[in-house]
């Protein structure tokens, strides 16, 4: 029987809701990355996992699958206990920044590897490569030397992890088969798990912004990432987050590490400071050291001492000015009120015409593009004071910013304002 | 917006149930045949069109696309009106050799566009091309003066019919998405209407040896198109026949072609005869001739002359001996009693195993190979009687056409058998 033939088979097998077999995922992930098994042949059972599902076992397997394809990472030599966390994405969302220097002032290593930006929502490499020299590419070596001295890494993920992922979230990307949860869990706990992290902390986002826009899906996805983990043996837990409106006052890369930075000398905005001590207390509480806390790193300036280290061994200039958009415009409040709901996709949309995001993986960003906001849910506003700016450096695009806000903020009586909780549930083993 | 853009939008347009727009099915298909869809994007859409389905307008906008990606034959200029069969396949299906000149003989010229056999079942081209000289091959202008001056015409697709056709079903046997009643009847149905013939009288086979084993699923098919027939001014009837067991007493090239020569002398088997005449009559009675009742021309040797000008006139010689196999090999009955079930699929894949058909495009086939039927279901044998006769070139074939032949007829008491109808019912507009 010829292998292209198995192919067949197996796709005939998701088609008719059959579960595959371990020897089946085992074979047709390994026959992808080695090209046997065709493109068309992968995103037409990417399209039959997508309508027909896979129980936990499979996807287990097919994360196994996945994981085998490249080389793993190995912290075992490391004095320090590690954890790492990812969020599945959203506007605003630079939580990794002051998260994995506070967890490392903590005592436990953050081995972070991050991702650039496509579409609305950020790339934490991305904001990370605003600051003056810093570099994303690490060796392996350097990576582990760095987790030793300083504690905290943040880096580009090498293309020897998982490369069937890598391979087949290309695929999907034209194929419609992007929002399969088995496929967007594998994808996601693959890398993790081949990078060799002790604890995990997931991130799930809920609402305009995310890649989830109602709960119960990312429920099931944080359920579904959490079992993988857990299957795998790392500790791995889950938060539930909103994301119907930014995070913080700035979505945009220099804007946000520079929020970033006010968070560890002990300021910033209240949210963003509320989920930074949520999931380092879950990676802490994932590695053991559940007795610091993490609030007093941030209080005493252990934290801040942890990311000017951490920029500084990869080349950056943690003193350094950062860089600023060349123009920018002030978006004003029509009538006096209260700020009742600010679209986290609006301002995502915004910040990525401003020229802070790329529409395709080659295009450049800006690194002092984005929007800032003045006013956020449920604070006073009066007629024709700023809501928000937008700094872009090339004035044109100013108006296709504003076409994606319309309609995006509503100023009204404080009475129809309730303000909604940041973390909406935890999801545990 | 780029191309490859909305093709992403068509999949997940599907994916999620939604209706195909006319725009986007016209698009998708001509955007595929240009191979600005790639395939990995056809597939995927293939798949949730399987899973999914299309409603009555998609699937005859989507077999109108498929018409109009290549030429379109013009029989208007003949004298006589034009009707044609399509069978969906069937082990010893020979029906289209004396059907054609049957009903050529009766006033009705028979444009008959045929393939070769893939898999269990045979090619109408692959039996007539053991007729020594027959050429499948025509020009659009030859098969034009043919139906004028005999009436039938049984010859090879060109390449110009429903390219698109051709590609996708390329695709689809490849990547599991065959099984797709939408994509089955457009791929049928858009050839037939591209032919131009008048009339269309579709065999649609139920039963093991069949590729729909229920009838639920075959009426399904035959039901969609019927309805593209009737959508497209093609005259379209079905008629649903059991395909259980094999037609009449033979399965394989030369041995078919002898048994329908048997047919147009005016005898044959009982089961042939019957399936001929009832297709035929849908054809005239398609046609407006329902006033020639096409046994008597059988019976005064009117279809027999029609058949040898037809063989004559691709260059084929209708008193040349047929070839026959160098070796045989006999299966006798192991018990007296009554022949209660002959499995289709066991004698077709017998008859392919013994070289009467092919497993790849580019295989040569026997013109001598196949399976001769000495007893068929109903009829009584006695212990050590010839069940069937097995022919082939190669004896070292035996043991495998054997093989499958291992439990497919039984042989027991007479109460236990119950004759079941040829034809099963009659699918109209």
């Amino acid at each position: 029987m010829s292998e292209a033939h198995d192919a067949v088979e197996v796709i005939i097998a998701k088609r008719g809701r059959s579960e595959l077999t371990d020897a089946q995922i085992d074979w047709v992930v390994d026959a992808y990355t080695r090209g046997v098994v065709a493109d068309e042949q992968m995103s037409a059972l990417a399209m039959a996992i997508l309508l027909n599902g896979m129980n936990r076992r499979e996807i287990s397997r097919w994360t196994a699958a996945m994981i085998a394809s490249g080389e793993r990472m190995d912290f075992s030599s490391l004095s320090r206990p590690t954890a790492d966390k990812h969020s599945t994405g959203g506007v605003g969302d630079k939580i990794t920044l002051p998260l994995a220097p506070l967890v490392a002032a903590c005592g436990v290593a953050v081995p972070q590897l991050s991702g650039r930006g496509l579409g609305h929502t950020g790339g934490t490499l991305d904001k990370l490569e605003s600051v003056p020299g810093w570099r994303a590419d690490l060796t392996n070596q350097e990576m582990l030397d760095q987790l030793e001295d300083v504690g905290a890494v943040i880096c580009a993920a090498g293309a020897g992890l998982a490369p069937a992922d890598k391979k087949l979230y290309a695929l999907r990307d034209v194929t419609g088969t992007v929002e399969a949860i088995p496929l967007i869990a594998s994808s996601i706990m693959s890398k993790k798990i081949a990078e060799g992290t002790g604890t995990l902390v997931l991130d799930v986002k809920v609402g305009t912004g995310a890649f989830m826009k109602d709960e119960a899906t990312a429920r099931e996805l944080a359920e579904t990432m959490v079992a993988l983990g857990t299957d795998a043996g790392v500790t791995t837990v889950a938060l539930l987050t909103d994301m119907s409106t930014p995070l913080g006052r700035t979505a945009g890369n220099a804007l946000e590490v520079r929020e970033s930075v006010e968070v560890l000398a002990g300021g910033g905005p209240e949210d963003v400071v509320e989920l930074t001590l949520a999931l380092a207390r879950e990676m802490l509480a994932g590695a053991g050291r559940s007795d610091v806390d993490p609030a007093d790193k941030l209080a005493d300036g252990s934290a801040m001492d942890a990311w000017r280290r951490m920029i500084a061994a990869q080349g950056g200039d943690p003193d350094a000015t950062l860089p600023t958009a060349r123009e920018t415009h002030v978006v004003t409040a029509d009538t006096d009120g209260v700020v009742t709901r600010m679209d986290a996709m609006a301002v995502g949309l915004a910040a990525w015409r401003l020229g802070a995001g790329r529409a395709r993986k080659e295009d450049p960003v800006q690194a002092g593009a984005g929007v800032e906001v003045h006013a956020r849910p449920g604070e006073q506003v009066t007629a024709g004071q700023p809501l928000l700016t937008l700094h872009t450096d090339e004035p044109d695009r100013f108006e296709r910013a504003l076409a994606s806000l319309e309609g995006g903020v509503d100023v009204g009586d404080a009475a129809s304002y309730t303000a909604s909780p940041l973390v909406i549930d935890r999801v545990a083993p």
